[in-house]
């Protein structure tokens, strides 16, 4: 999401949660995301105070609000979203695939409160909850297989929600090896096999030039074939190095 | 993702992981997101044996394999990509953001066996484990809050890897009210507005067309702007008409 302002409008609101690592896990979700206003509608009373006291817990928890109805949790808000693992068939409301939904509330969020409903874990939203909604979300789960667990749901919603395709991607930029170092290592490579007996050993440089070339050209283009990252060819040239000395001073000591 | 044979050929690796819930919830994710294939590296015994014999436990926790180390639980793949949270300065490896790391998993996928790998946690990957990735996938969590709980950061890398923005949205389409009803609506609203006394009441016909002009062309808009769909249209007919008929005959009874 662009502006800190959008994600600050948004209202996650868990109706009738029960389980207190489900409530915690939603609070993490929401923090890792950049979401803080966190509402809870009925909760069961025990969860949400072990939930509010655990170790770690977000300081999101401690200023979550308590409502009594869904109506007075969303009161101040113009959009409601429903979330439902039920098909589109058995529902009242247009539902719309979790994507499609996610450009929606950025653009009512530009300008005004959005409350997001979750229901509870077994049962999720009733239908007089449903009824507070303007339409519902559906994350697209398995058919086989719909209903995620709460802290899941609302972590893929927030994901969903924060994530900005048009963000530059700040994907590490390895600078790539110079074709002079790719060459270097070409030439120690070839040293190396040589040395080592992989290649024909120490040809003079006239049939080298002639009986050695489709060789060269085939490590050539392994070293080439290979990506290396500047970094990378110089620790590789270091390693060559090495290993020339090395075979050079048995070679001596022999 | 488009072809059953993709999401086959995802194997998801849990390095180390310590905690029953989590190795269950991200069996859960996997079976909400159709990926079945979950390796476990080193679990903390206690752990793996109480999530899998957890009520409910997915049959695919139960088909879970075991490996001492990360090289023999991703051998028979030709990618493996790890998850951090850690920024991108920290790290040795190239950096993917989770959108961008999809598409290359995804194309990856048509052809060949990936490890998706998640390390423990309390400490994510280390840096051996890490030394047997290709490359690595963030998920674009807060600066100040990035490490995600491991249940919800595996239900978020398979929604973003299922999601397929191409897919046909099935936002359902509820057939819009046509014309003549949203004109019989208006009618039946003016009259009973004014058989409730908010508009000035029966007026002659000649003028009703002479005064109340503006006021039906406002009601007329009014119920445009409501967008009704056909069933509700009819819903709202059905409302009016009543209303209409109890208004009269109290008119006669009095």
């Amino acid at each position: 999401m662009a502006a800190n302002s959008e994600s600050d409008r948004l209202r996650v609101v868990l109706v009738a949660p029960r389980n207190p690592l489900n409530i915690g896990a939603a609070a993490r979700a929401m923090s890792n995301f950049g979401f803080f206003h966190l509402r809870v509608v009925n909760p069961y009373e025990l969860a949400f105070r072990e939930a509010r006291s655990a170790v770690g817990a977000a300081p999101l928890l401690a200023k979550a609000e308590e409502f009594k109805s869904v109506a007075e949790a969303v009161e101040d808000c113009t959009l409601v979203v429903g979330t439902t693992a039920v098909g589109l068939r058995q529902l009242q409301h247009p539902v719309r695939r979790l994507d499609q939904a996610a450009l929606h509330l950025r653009k009512h969020l530009a300008g005004s409160l959005v409350a997001l409903l979750f229901g509870s874990e077994k049962h999720g939203l009733s239908n007089e909850d449903l009824s507070h909604c303007h339409w519902l979300l559906r994350i697209p789960t398995r058919v086989e297989h719909r209903s995620m667990n709460l802290g899941q749901a609302v972590a893929v919603c927030l994901y969903e929600l924060a994530r900005n395709p048009q963000a530059p991607t700040k994907h590490e930029k390895r600078s790539a090896a110079s074709a002079a170092d790719l060459e270097r290592l070409t030439t120690l490579l070839l040293d190396a096999l040589r040395s080592s007996g992989y290649l024909k050993s120490n040809p003079s440089s006239l049939q080298r030039r002639r009986t050695a070339a489709p060789t060269d050209e085939k490590i050539r283009r392994l070293v080439r074939r290979l990506h290396l990252s500047a970094s990378d060819a110089e620790l590789t040239l270091g390693i060559l190095r090495q290993i020339l000395w090395k075979s050079r001073e048995g070679d001596k000591s022999s």
